[in-house]
């Protein structure tokens, strides 16, 4: 079902421009096909296993769920709070879609999809995980204080925003978004856990 | 995290004989590549929006995360209970792997990996829903039973079992599965439901 309760936008959206590197910079929009952004690092149907995946061997092929990562204004503002810096940067951290108005968008549903105005669909893959690169590229920005890389990683957990796949192709740009997830219900195996 | 107060298992694997038809027959393993299973309708990165995807103009090319049809001993005997019949055979409804000892896999939290012992790792992409295609099979074997079609679809909601998406090659055959899924918390928006 649709969420209707919520007013959620897209407030910027960004790629990389040095391939060499994460970061990302403000671009008027993104065009998305089934692999994920033109141009990308995270772009394609599978990639290789890495830290992330501690159980697989490192650089077995794997199939891919990441080609787009999102953030929000809300959790961005809250990390940076955590971090006593005055801003924190979407593209810093190598984010390519800031949402705004969305509760908690790092807890969202796995599988809830977002679709855009400009005609993408993105499926919610999960929380991202905060990682010491991305904190080495926020700590760069504020040379005098020592171990902000470490202190990053601890701050932002829950608080990173998500990984999507694409499932639709077509345009991301500032506008609306709907969300469209499955109807929530305990699992009821949930007492092993 | 693994689960680990579960002993989950596959005790039979199928796949389709006749690919004009989905229903599936018991082999003795199956060989999964990223794509799915060889010689399937199913197989693929992408596939054609259907009648499961009304939002979608129907034919357009999406990313697809439904390789695999999962459905367990327990729900199977379940809809057999309500729909008054002596067995449902995962084969009639095109299941390629029936799992015991599993609570609700319907259920199950999306995301959630299913890592088997030949290797092959599946990514739960969420319940499958019943249709009067597989009621139709199965009503053709109880031909005395009016409505048997409509009343499995009805019957067998939340009891369908799930579908997946092959995260890494392998095989799978009978023997032990682990489940390993992200720790399950809340979305605090979820009033906006």
């Amino acid at each position: 079902m649709n969420l209707k309760n919520v007013s959620c936008r897209v407030v910027a959206v960004l790629a990389v421009d040095d391939p060499a590197h994460f970061r990302t910079g403000a671009v008027a929009g993104l065009n998305l096909d089934l692999q994920g952004i033109f141009g990308d690092r995270h772009r394609g149907f599978t990639r290789r296993a890495g830290a992330r995946e501690p159980w697989y061997p490192r650089g077995s092929e794997m199939r891919s769920g990441r080609q787009v990562s999102l953030v929000s204004v809300e959790e961005l503002a809250e990390v940076a709070r955590r971090l006593e810096i005055p801003v924190l940067e979407a593209g810093w951290i190598g984010a390519n879609v800031v949402l705004e108005g969305l509760p908690d968008l790092t807890g969202l549903p796995w599988g809830t999809r977002l679709v855009f105005s400009g005609g993408a669909v993105l499926v919610n893959e999960g929380e991202n995980a905060p990682c010491r690169f991305a904190g080495a590229e926020v700590a760069r920005h504020f040379p005098a204080r020592a171990g902000l890389d470490r202190l990053f990683a601890k701050a932002a957990v829950h608080l990173r925003g998500i990984l999507a796949r694409v499932e639709l192709a077509g345009a991301i740009a500032p506008g609306a978004v709907t969300l469209r997830m499955a109807k929530q219900r305990d699992w009821k195996g949930g007492g092993l856990l």
